[in-house]
């Protein structure tokens, strides 16, 4: 046994430093001749009381690895010492064929910058209400003694899957019932569970160009056939998908994302009767749809499906904040056993105080409230962000101005892409956190753009933001100014 | 158009329910002509007033599907009335190989009875204590307004992740850091999980038998080609491994469940040498480890592993309570970044709230104060059990004396299987919640037994329980006489 082979974590108490220390030893085969040290030559050669040892010595008794046999000093368990020695040479697994597709995958670049900017225009931010919190945590107190300590039901808290239900009949002319509404962790499960139960390794899956980041990848990874097809401003181009056959077809009939643009109703009639005549499924991401800025948006595609073929996908991500982690499907009658099992396999049904606290929260009426309340403040926010946006980029920019949602793109009219990086470093040292749009296309767009979230952000801040925003291409501007009288004073030499 | 098909749904305004069926009569194709009736004739028609039909025209119009046109009427939409009219044929669509092997599953037995009886010997129920949803309650309000309302951390909140890591140090002998630990929601999540990374389609996984069922269902609807390799005193069998070269073995080792089991020292590096030596994960699920009655227990599984082969499964569940949906993965290091990435693709992460308010329970000590009086509440509770049964049942059964977690196995010496449900059945007319073995079973165990869960409650009542469990056999055993009666009386005939 080499001593110097000793060192203690640093962990816990001395002895079981030292236990730890002596268990790896006697798993590695160090010790020859079967027996730990003399309690007393090993206190000495660590410097160590005899009682530390001594209690180490106890500790590995008790874990059976070593037995004290009086005067003949302590033994090292038989079974420990017939294994064969070291470390066996392990073959490096290979990994799952899930494993080794989700390793190929891009690294986001949808997540916040690790130091948030003093101006953030990132897309995810929910407004942040202090007075919501102050609701939701005595949502939370109350529900904690009510909820119950038992499993969950695995397809969701009833009263919280009535008041979806009834919510999405009012808001978007959603007939369903209790029993059609799952509740799931988000849209990504969502995502996930209903790619399980109607997706095989290599089937067809269609999903827009531009898209959501996460969805996509759960896709990929899930061993889908990723087809894109292109949008533009009547949302998915419905004619370029019935060559594909596709099993699923993802897509945002609202409000585009991120491009923003609205299903057309022909396009809608297209995308169904596709579905229903190939037999593929439509999953509607209804990711913002209760953010409709001027009234009445159009139905929901789930509400006009009378073919079946709708898996209908919401989330209060948006509506109240995304660490809450809960959305809920609405299952196409023929999926629904399936998704109810997928759901239970997955992870047995979503925490219970959280669902009670959120089904409260609907039926008192707070959410309709905060809902509206979060409606005003949204379209004040973004009236002030365009407005910032008009004033201080001018004609740098085209606003692309959808009436719906959390954000808003813009497209530059005479950036490069190298140029949108280096607008997107100066953004950075101004304390202005801005987004590129392309990473959410398959096929990069011509012209450079911008993804501005303005959730997150006050609206003095957002004018503060925008202000922002034209220096940063005032600085660009110079710059590019400044290139050119360089080429030009090299031209002149 | 017939308006004998025209019947309201009775959800919301009148209007909006007329503007419903319009709506899917438009979409059937249901009106010839390409106009709506004129407002005034449907309103006779359906004795509704015409404010009632003018306000359904105007939702139709605000979706696009009908126009005003003054004089001439309201016209459907043209892209409405092109569409091919009626249902389209869509052939079921097949489901996916994993909706296919969900739908073969048996139903679950494990869950507790609908209506429960007043005695619930229901495995899985956690210990009732009042006090703690009061912490709890306080710990959740005050995360409420701490946690933020980002998206989190979909590895986990790092508070979390490293109180968790000193936690299994103290109890469980496992040297780690916070970034090994990966947050899930239970110990269905994160077998899922290790599924998705280690197993593909026709993967050979052991589990043992017996096993819970959740975990064995998930592992089926995955793909896995499952092998149960039995148990005995000394838990699983390990010299029946190798011969199934498996991917994964998924194992119980500090408490089998449910037989109760203590996987024994020669076994365990048994289990981590073939492990190592075939390229095999192993699953360990630590699920009650904390319930030790005597003493320190082994430790676990993961604390012996050199060769990175263990992933280290542990949960909330039992400590606290299901309904949280809270638990963990240490993660081998090879595998650390396949299941960060599958729990983000899973579902961006578990709710931000309820891990900050776990964090602060560790943090503050009040977790392991929890768990030592939960620890003496058990003892108490399991022994006034374990009493009962030998008072009450005498030798009619063998009681399975482990000394660990929430539950406790018998056997019963004379019992056969049609006389077990008649018992149970029994059980159920007196008020008492019995719950078999042989479903947690692959191979049919020779003698019948039961499954006894005594968490959920307390000592006075698991007294009673264990004399109406005495009872329930008594009546069984003079049913047993009269029909012996009955037999021989035929007989003497």
């Amino acid at each position: 046994m080499r001593p110097a082979h000793f060192s203690l974590d640093g962990q816990g108490a001395l002895y079981e430093q030292l236990a730890r220390v002596l268990k790896r030893a006697i798993l590695e085969g160090r010790f020859g001749g079967g027996r730990l040290p003399a309690t007393r030559t090993l206190a000495k050669m660590l410097g160590l009381s005899r009682n530390t040892v001594l209690s180490a010595y106890d500790l590995l008794s008790a874990e059976q690895l070593a037995t004290a046999r009086g005067r003949s000093g302590t033994h090292i368990a038989q079974s420990a010492r017939s294994t064969p020695r070291g470390r066996p040479r392990s073959a490096p697994a290979s990994p799952s064929r899930y494993a080794a597709r989700a390793r190929q995958l891009p690294p986001m670049t949808l997540g916040p910058r690790r130091e948030q900017p003093r101006y953030d225009l990132h897309y995810g931010e929910p407004i942040t209400d202090p007075q919501l919190f102050h609701s939701w945590r005595r949502k939370l107190a109350a529900a904690a003694l009510r909820a119950g300590p038992r499993y969950p039901d695995p397809s969701g808290f009833l009263p919280l899957r009535r008041a979806i239900a009834e919510h999405l009949g009012r808001r978007r002319g959603i007939v369903c019932t209790e029993d059609e509404v799952l509740i799931v962790g988000g849209t990504q499960q969502a995502v996930t569970l209903a790619a399980r139960v109607v997706l095989d390794e290599g089937d067809v899956v269609v999903i827009e160009d531009p898209h959501y980041q996460n969805v996509a990848q759960a896709l990929v990874a899930h061993g889908g056939r990723i087809v894109s097809v292109r949008t533009d401003q009547s949302g998915l181009v419905t004619s370029e998908l019935a060559k594909h056959h596709p099993r699923l077809i993802c897509v945002t009939p609202s409000h585009q994302f991120p491009a923003g643009s609205v299903l057309s109703l022909e396009r809608r009639f297209e995308l169904l009767h596709i579905a229903a005549s190939q037999s593929s499924w439509i999953l509607e991401d209804d990711y913002d749809s209760e953010f409709q800025y001027p009234g009445r948006p159009l139905g929901a595609l789930r509400s006009m499906d009378l073919s079946d073929r709708v898996i209908y996908v919401g989330t209060f991500s948006k509506t109240l904040f995304p660490s809450l982690r809960l959305g809920y499907i609405v299952c196409p009658s023929s999926l629904r056993d399936d998704l109810r099992i997928a759901k239970r396999l997955d992870d047995l049904g979503s925490p219970a105080i959280e669902q009670a606290a959120l089904a409260s929260f609907m039926r008192s009426g707070q959410f309709e409230k905060y809902l509206r309340k979060s409606v005003a403040e949204l379209r004040q926010r973004r009236n002030v962000l365009l407005e910032g946006l008009r004033r201080h980029a001018g004609d740098r920019v085209e606003i692309h101005d959808a009436q719906a949602g959390v954000h808003v793109v813009v497209w530059f009219r005479r950036l490069n892409y190298p140029q949108l990086d280096r607008l997107i470093e100066i953004g950075i040292r101004q304390g202005l956190g801005l987004y590129p749009m392309h990473p959410n296309y398959r096929v990069r767009p011509v012209r450079p753009g911008l993804l501005l979230g303005y959730a997150g952000l006050s609206a003095a801040s957002l004018e503060a933001a925008a202000e922002l925003f034209g220096r940063c291409l005032d600085l660009m501007d110079q710059e590019a100014g400044s290139g050119n009288d360089r080429k030009a004073a090299a031209r002149r030499i």
